[in-house]
């Protein structure tokens, strides 16, 4: 299989398509971003990486980071961690705080905004400077110095961030919140404003196809069931309200952002990332999706 | 990969577990079977059965019945099923009439109550006789005669079917079914009921593992792509509010019904039926779901 | 207080005020209905009849009919009934059946269709014939032959039972429906459809008025305090989600349907019927409200 | 009507019906007031007062404080303040924030702790010092200076105010919030943390039964239309989910608190305020609803 082959036709047709969306503008600074970019980088076992168009721009991964997250939380809290977060799909939007009310304050899985906020939480806990950590903790998963925190974005959603901090106080009102909220909401707009490339973020999300072992690190950063775990909650639910829709059109385990990107894995073959910034309706980015779904089509592979 | 040997091994260790849950009893001919029974069957491509326990003792198959419907829904509505029934996972109860109402009649999942009852609806819009239909298809499936409707089972949940009675007047309120409602209720009610064991069951859904080619019907039953959709919305969907955890320990497409029967399938390997009766708190068999995930274990097979 | 001044100048002011709104469609018959029939009557505690306007031409009361039934029920279940039915304001649209789920089946006051639907249930557990005995009922608290069903709105209306249909299954799944369902929704569309002039409306309800005794069938109709109860709901729950303005504004126990009518009482003084089709957006009959409004200012009284 | 044998008659048959509830418990200081405190004093237009028992015992005012601040506010804001609180009861439970979500962002009514949040977010936009202001303002309602902030209730409810909170940063993102969060927590856990005693209640409230009229205050508070619209928004939504109940059991507008505190008004003749700290399941306090049920009984009062 000639990846780089592969990869130039899939950003070709995808190109050809004509496609379009809306760039997220819930704050302004991500609304800046010029609609027309489009870039994908897939990263095999061995560290080979395979470009197309703009792969190494960097852009905002926001809920992206929430893999790192989560799988920096698997150290610190292992099993535990399944009392404060669920890992069953929501059939309610990403920022919902009424299911949270009817579930007594225990998020239904970590990629949502209040599971998310109890993962930082739990680092806030762990770590004395967690942002630091987490910057350092990608860094080596793409074994190289690549995380920058884009601080009008940070400050810009620090502004707008009412909705999460509400959140975070109601979960802190079911005791399912343990340090300071402005901190740890800092903490979590920070992580989401992260900006990386595609190659980059291939790189460091290569140990999800690699149960667990990550080439560029050089070590096991997960255990193999924890690899599973992460693997599967991106399946049922990594992008949002689409969930069930991605898995059938693409069916690899995957995770977008609202900035426009979206990696996925295939295990024991490679990683991938894919980012263009103009969403569809349910905020995932059109160009990604579907370069993803040609991609697996063209592999003739498919989880089902 | 000896099989056989492969399913003893499980049947036993499982046994040894001593593990104990709840025979559904919702209504009273449920309550009635031993809780004890257990039995598994695995079917390989080439139609070789390899069985343990209590596999071809026959048992209620209940939300089992919704992939075969939703397969024949297929050849008559195609996409444009999607109109009248969503493919996500939801974050409701199976039965929840308040997921309904929000979301203005369109169930999220074909397996969701009231998912299943669009597509029952949509099978009686055509076909003259579609229980007669049903048993046909599901017999042709399985290469042998071999449904029976459990008369009881059936007189019994339609004693008992008024919140599916419920739902479907609220799907009709919202013009999202055509037909005469106890009727189409009742065909619902008889698919559920229906008698299979483990052996049957794993034949019939053979072609879910062979890109939608059945080798006991001879046929192709469903295009490559049409397999692959069913296949995720069973993944992401088809354990009620266990899919997640399902999606994780074992990482297989599956369904199960509350008369403790599930099948689940390894895309270009086999398909596999399990059935022991008694039931955690969510629903789901618990031997039959220890046994598949001790089996995937075994053949250090994850899709993850 | 010359009671006819007073209706002819309330009746003149409001006609001057140019108001509109929109007849209720959601059936075609009540469609028919022309927007600018406006008329009032009010009755005093000797029987004195005082109109205007159209209050002599008989339209569809609709949900005041629940007024009736509810009166009936007192002297069957007393209060056992409030086993089976609330009695306080809700925060949902009169025919949500989120609400009746997440409160397990039991409505949260009589005056939402599942609520009225509930005490219709009872009436038939009661009388072989119930919609014979509300009719005479509503006929001997007006003193005169006067209930009419228009047949055509009551076959519409059954034609989109839906709803309704689904709220009592939904009831009866829960155990707080007891008699067949078909039935029973006839039954209620029946009494939903009856039509009656402002005269006779206000004749008939003219026993809530007077501590419960009716002076055109010569009886204690109702206790004193089974009337304070039927006062104190329509007070709270009588305008669906415009109750609390309604209490605010005319400051009055009252009952309206989205026929166009309302009935209001002002306790040891008198009882009112107005009607005029055309509606607001929460489905009161903008032209009576005002005329509420318009008589209670002129009044001088308010029950705050 | 001799007042002082009526409210002491009252009060020796409530003492002797042996009720019990359970003291508020959710913050500490709470918890510590004895259970058996029972107090009443009836305030006339006059200005005469009428107490039996604790009646000049200070309590934690709680929720009751909630009047107050809407009737500032009504200076401030008039009818502009319903384009940010509606005014219709709520099905839902005091402290809901799924409600809210569902409603974008409006409470329901100022007697919510949304919608009370609202209302002191208003002040403190008005006012330099809204909790000296809300001070000054209810003694001036009472006639003497009167209002003492318990500073360790207040500490403990700012400690567990996590829920509150909440619900203000949820406004806040749906811009139906103005100020600084934690401000206005602060302010509003103060007014709730105000302890009065029974006559002072009684005379500042005084006002609401007398058209505006503030006898203590020697001016007209309120306009006759805003103490009408503050008197129907007691009836409708007074009483958390008792509301229904108690507008049948008493028939007067009044607002509790979970201190154990309950003021109601007979327009036109007097204002009452009842304390007794142990309260039923819904958060009301049992012997002072007794109390003011079998006061309107031998009133033979009733709005209906």
């Amino acid at each position: 299989m000639d990846y780089q082959e592969l990869i130039s036709e899939v950003y070709e047709e995808v190109n050809a398509l004509g496609l379009s969306g809306k760039v997220a503008d819930y704050i302004p600074e991500l609304a800046k971003v010029p609609g027309d970019r489009f870039g994908m980088a897939l990263v095999d076992l061995k560290g080979n990486v395979y470009g197309a168009g703009d792969y190494q721009e960097p852009f905002s991964i926001q809920s992206i980071s929430k893999v790192f997250t989560l799988t920096m939380v698997f150290h610190v809290f292992r099993s535990k961690l399944w009392s404060r977060v669920n890992v069953e799909p929501s059939g309610n939007p990403f920022n919902s705080i009424a299911q949270l009310e009817y579930e007594q304050g225990i998020p239904r899985n970590p990629f949502l905004n209040a599971g998310a906020l109890v993962i930082t939480d739990a680092l806030t806990s762990k770590f004395e400077n967690p942002i630091q950590c987490i910057r350092e903790y990608i860094d080596e998963l793409a074994g190289q110095h690549c995380v920058r925190i884009n601080e009008e974005v940070m400050q810009s959603e620090l502004r707008h961030a009412e909705r999460n901090t509400a959140m975070a106080y109601f979960l802190k009102a079911y005791k399912n919140f343990d340090n300071d909220i402005q901190e740890v909401v800092k903490t979590y707009v920070s992580h989401c404003s992260i900006e990386m490339c595609c190659e980059e973020l291939a790189k460091s999300v290569s140990f999800l196809a690699n149960d667990g072992y990550s080439i560029f690190a050089n070590r096991e950063v997960l255990s193999e069931s924890h690899t599973r775990r992460i693997n599967a909650l991106m399946l049922t639910c990594g992008f949002y309200d689409e969930s069930g829709e991605f898995a059938f059109r693409v069916g690899l385990p995957g995770k977008s952002g609202v900035g426009g990107g979206v990696i996925a894995l295939m295990p024991g073959k490679f990683s991938i990332a894919v980012w263009s910034p103009e969403l569809n309706e349910k905020g995932n980015s059109v160009k990604a999706i579907k370069a993803l779904e040609i991609l697996t089509n063209k592999l003739k592979f498919s989880l089902f």
